[in-house]
């Protein structure tokens, strides 16, 4: 039976790509009954990316049960980030560079995290380690990974171990992976095109903090103004989402990936949570400033989780 | 602030020695204030080993908090086999061999494990990766874990990569880590010397199975028959520790290291969970025959798991 190979819902690049790294690293290993597959369709970087470097697209799956009984997964951990069925498969092997919860297992596994910018960072090292080749489409490959976590190494999140990697990456890719970024990272800030659904859910995560139910949703932009001026539709959507599905809260941050700073909007209940977690008050318009923050891994979950478990 | 590393609770030989281990590694990293301590007493295997290979004992601690904000574990992650006061404070690593439970970070961490015979294997393939000197002492250090978590390679929970390990550490070595490894088991079996609690608790960890609090203990002997006589008094013990601490079942298989079998007797709710676990019934001397049965992890634990969520 294929092993398959997946990163979290509502994939990001890294999510998508490190899937496809990881089942080559297995193929090397000599493992080759793997598929890297994707738990929802993909963004408009993704897709840019996938075709910049001449790559197909990975299938789309909702459920894994009824096609194998062993998974890797990639790019995240928590359950509820992961596909619907997940507890009745057999988690093989775990990459990832996200805090671990909500994750267990019945069996001894390979897992790999590191708290560094992207998962394909990790794999990087992995290949490293073992002497496997890194050609130049793998290095495109990680190095969207890479770029898209780490906003083009701008990111807090982004480690000097990070700026190596993207040195050797450039190094053995045959374009500029510079200009191969900055147009990814604009590919993916096309709002207008977009829904206020699918800005909403385009890279949102569920979270458990202290028993309550957390959405956190980000959306990379490069003029905050296109986001403001859709802001009582976007959180009337939010509103919508939270009571079908259960939220107890829905953050989105609105992320100015220029300047580096974000904005977030939230509805549902303990939003003083959010203020305290942020030193920050919501203003007349119902906007945290958020300045600094671009991370929702490193500068806004943990902060967040703090905040409602003191 | 020293950084604290240390294995689980009831410490055994590879909890011990691979705090030492993955201590040294940090150190060669260039993390140079960190120390290996121990949760709890140290058995007598681990003391002879420690002896033999000439290495001070680590300093036993029961809280963590009181004097740092920063540990790493290593050969568990589940919190209820850890510190007390492990939610107090930052792990910024894990390397291990276990499954994964009720284990959960706010932040990103340094996390590896692989399913392999030991915490020390683990540890062996860290220090290649990175090109780490492994001197003679080191050898003897990772081997002790090794011989010790997999009855000198006999468990079934020995990989093929256990396997070139120990025959690279034999190169190693100054000792000759065969019959070092058999003095090592044999100094941990002398059952006559310990009351009934000391056998109960000595290498007792603790489960959550649907919901259910499930203690279980391994004694490791070379005849049986020791351990029979004292069936009547060891199940009295665990009963009034069950009672005292909240287990819901608790259950001590006992190991013949020589003929690679075990025999279960158990104390609580749910006993039936065992007999569908192992496809076994408890005979008349309230005996659950485990034939082929040595390690917990791979044997046991998965086995029962299932058997509560079925």
């Amino acid at each position: 039976m294929t092993t398959l190979i997946f990163g979290h819902q509502n994939p990001d690049t890294d999510a998508v790509i490190s899937a496809m790294t990881f089942a080559e690293y297995q193929r090397q290993l000599g493992n080759t009954d793997v598929e890297a597959v994707a738990l929802g369709e993909l963004n408009d970087e993704t897709k840019f990316a996938l075709d910049a470097l001449k790559l197909d697209t990975p299938r789309v799956v909702n459920t894994v049960a009824n096609e194998t009984d062993t998974v890797m997964l990639v790019d995240h951990n928590e359950f509820q980030q992961s596909v619907a069925d997940i507890k009745d498969v057999t988690i093989a092997a775990v990459v990832d560079h996200h805090r671990i919860a909500n994750f267990t297992t019945a069996a001894p596994l390979f897992y790999r995290a590191e708290p560094i910018g992207s998962t394909n960072s990790v794999l990087f090292n992995m290949f490293k380690e073992r002497g496997f080749e890194i050609t130049p489409t793998l290095a495109g490959m990680m190095a969207s990974g890479l770029i898209s976590d780490t906003l083009l190494l701008k990111s807090p999140t982004t480690t000097d171990r990070d700026r190596e990697i993207f040195a050797e990456l450039k190094q053995i890719a045959d374009i500029d992976l510079e200009a191969f970024g900055l147009n990814m990272l604009k590919a993916g800030t096309n709002l207008a095109a977009k829904t206020d659904k699918e800005l909403i859910d385009g890279d949102a995560k569920s979270f458990e903090m202290a028993g309550k139910s957390v959405r956190i949703g980000q959306v990379n932009t490069v003029d905050l103004d296109e986001i403001y001026a859709r802001q009582a539709e976007l959180t009337q959507a939010m509103t919508d989402e939270a009571k079908a599905d259960g939220y107890d809260l829905f953050l989105l941050v609105a992320t100015d990936i220029l300047n580096s700073n974000s904005v977030g909007f939230a509805v549902g209940s303990d939003q003083d949570k959010l203020e305290a977690a942020f030193n920050q008050k919501f203003d007349g318009n119902q906007r945290l400033n958020l300045p600094g923050v671009v991370s929702r891994k490193k500068q806004v979950v943990p902060q967040l989780t703090a905040a409602f478990e003191a």
